[in-house]
């Protein structure tokens, strides 16, 4: 096991009815808020008339960048800047999903910083100081609710980059499982891809010794395992929402990968895509996964694949190593497709186009991977996938 | 799933080495040191010696509490609230396992309290402001490096009980697993024993749809049952030590228990054991969670008991739910006996004597149990443990 260093900041007020707590943590920063959201769902569902009572009754004042992209833009993130700026912000809330978490984030670091964004997107060592940010959360997926990471795109330059710092960690978030009923079936099925992916990404790692990590890896993905499916099919189904919901947060806090902190894979895949496509995170990752897998299945990695097909997917231990590992990827597959996640690229429209360039900057850092991968692997692997 | 709060703010550094954060910790705090240890290992280890040489070099003046006993007691925090007082105290560094570590919880809290420090252990509601706390972990076992739990024992009244407050987590945590390479080998077995408790206190529960949490409780205990023995045979493998070690930890933070939180039981019972004869705890819960397992195990409880057997010990899942149940709880107990733990209370010299008394005080609460238990139950419980 690798030392690390582990504390989550973040306040977490999970379940029914505990935006309760919404009042106090906002006040506790200021009156002046920016509220930060996307589409339209917050509306139709009533939670921002929830929020909107709320403010008025505690005397908030309200400010608002609505329209946060799915794959939030750097443009977007400098029109909350100079709102923040414009209106003397406090503090800011960000309801939705990583999207408006994500921009929030960067959003509350940039007031405090004399240059542009876009230069604390690149380098994240830069955030010396950020405004406190709250969160309710409406989708489970990214985890950003309890950890310090953020993604943002330059769309004019088909970058898709990540950003960290211990600031951007929210100082409440608000978990209410009903909040995500209303998720469409697509989005529950993206969503939970993007959890086990957070997993997967980390559980594939060489570390020595990583073993109680690896057993919460596998206690978390067999709760999305077990819970994808009947959200995806019953998306009142508070108990299924609730497993997801605090599964997601878990799966990126730390107790998954402090010990074991190796370079992600299929998220700098996946992100050029989204950069060069828009296409949902999620659904990429779950159309890249297994194509990685079958990629790097070799005779360094096969136990790894062994712990992943018998602790995870129940396959029997004594059959040949190279079976289990093949059975599993099978198996995670045949899952995705129980979601009606597309199972490749073509189906959402990505084409041979620019895959070489895509290639190319996906495997930067990619030579620190679990399995290492030069930008021929990755084009193998676009190209597999597609 | 219950409603919950979850935040961890310990800030936790784990590994080799990791003492060099001690100054900057410290040194956030003040310059006037309480020491609070209990026997000598801390001298013999060396340990002692290292953390003089950072006190002269950082300019710390300290001053010391030693021996803390393995139960502490109410009489050993009135003297460090003392020593606080009297050389104006700025922190707390507690050195050892959980007695040092819960000792100075309640210390940090009764220096900035009017009253009696005993005051604090039957109401932790009374705690309004407390010293901040630095702790150097030597022994894998209680969890208390990580939460906001005290245990104090009053042995004129036979009195051991628990008291929290969110003020008792320590600021900063070093956990090097090294420091528990000298821990005795019936000490590692004791303390493997009172992590695993602290896990199957929560996992025994009745909450519906408390999934992730099972699984991840799972994890932790396959964790133990596989490091336990490795660690017990052979104390320096750093591996072993720091899975207990983190295991230890996460077994108490919340992971396992926010969202189905339920009334222990065997710890209440195990307390009355060492409140009135001193044993080890991880020993006393070693030797009464059988007993207490085989007492419970009916038709309404059979179900977690196949869950128990299956996840936890591997055992085939299309047996008979009480043949399943019965062999985890045989499983469980050889497992004790292979780390040589007593598994009877008469060869820790209990007797017959204050049974009855130390039933009506443990079954104080247990109505709300996992199974309810009264205080017929627990006699009989503590009698099969004879």
């Amino acid at each position: 096991m690798n030392n690390f260093a582990y504390q989550i900041p973040t306040e977490i007020y999970f379940g029914r009815g505990q935006i309760k707590h919404l009042e106090e943590s906002l006040l506790k920063f200021g009156h002046r808020v920016l509220l930060v959201y996307g589409g339209g769902s917050i509306k139709r569902t009533g939670l921002y008339q929830t929020i909107q009572t709320i403010f008025s009754q505690s005397g908030v004042e309200s400010f608002e960048l609505a329209g946060v992209e799915p794959n939030p833009r750097i443009d977007t993130v400098r029109k909350g800047v100079q709102l923040c700026r414009q209106n003397n912000v406090d503090v800011i809330l960000a309801v939705g999903g990583g999207s408006s978490i994500d921009c929030a984030k960067v959003i509350s670091a940039a007031v405090k910083y004399k240059g542009d964004a876009w230069d604390l997107v690149k380098n994240g060592n830069l955030i010396k100081e950020a405004l406190p940010l709250i969160v309710i959360l409406t989708i489970a997926a990214t985890g950003s609710e309890m950890d310090r990471f953020a993604v943002i795109s330059d769309m004019n330059t088909n970058d898709k980059l990540g950003t960290f710092s211990p600031l951007f960690y929210p100082k409440v978030s608000i978990l209410d499982p009903e909040y995500t009923f209303t998720v469409p079936k697509n989005q529950t099925a993206a969503g939970t891809a993007d959890i086990m992916s957070h997993i997967m990404e980390r559980y594939f790692h060489n570390i020595e010794g990583a073993y109680v990590q690896d057993r919460l890896s596998e206690g978390l993905l067999k709760t999305c395992i077990h819970y994808g499916p009947i959200a995806y099919h019953e998306p009142n189904n508070y108990e299924a929402r609730a497993n997801l919901m605090w599964a997601s947060s878990l799966a990126i806090d730390g107790i998954t990968w402090r010990g074991n902190d190796v370079v992600n894979s299929a998220h700098p895949m996946e992100h050029q895509l989204s950069a060069y496509h828009d296409i949902t995170h999620g659904v990429g990752l779950a159309i890249i996964t297994p194509h990685w897998m079958k990629h790097i299945l070799n005779e360094k990695t096969v136990g790894k694949f062994v712990d992943f097909g018998v602790n995870v997917w129940g396959i029997d231990s004594s059959l040949d190593p190279y079976e289990i590992a093949d059975s599993a990827i099978k198996k995670l597959e045949n899952f995705y497709a129980s979601l009606d996640i597309p199972s490749t690229l073509r189906e959402v429209g990505v084409t041979e186009e620019h895959l070489v360039t895509m290639a190319e900057k996906a495997s930067n850092g990619l030579e620190n991977a679990f399995y290492p991968l030069t930008s021929a692997d990755v084009l193998a692997i676009y190209k597999a996938s597609l």
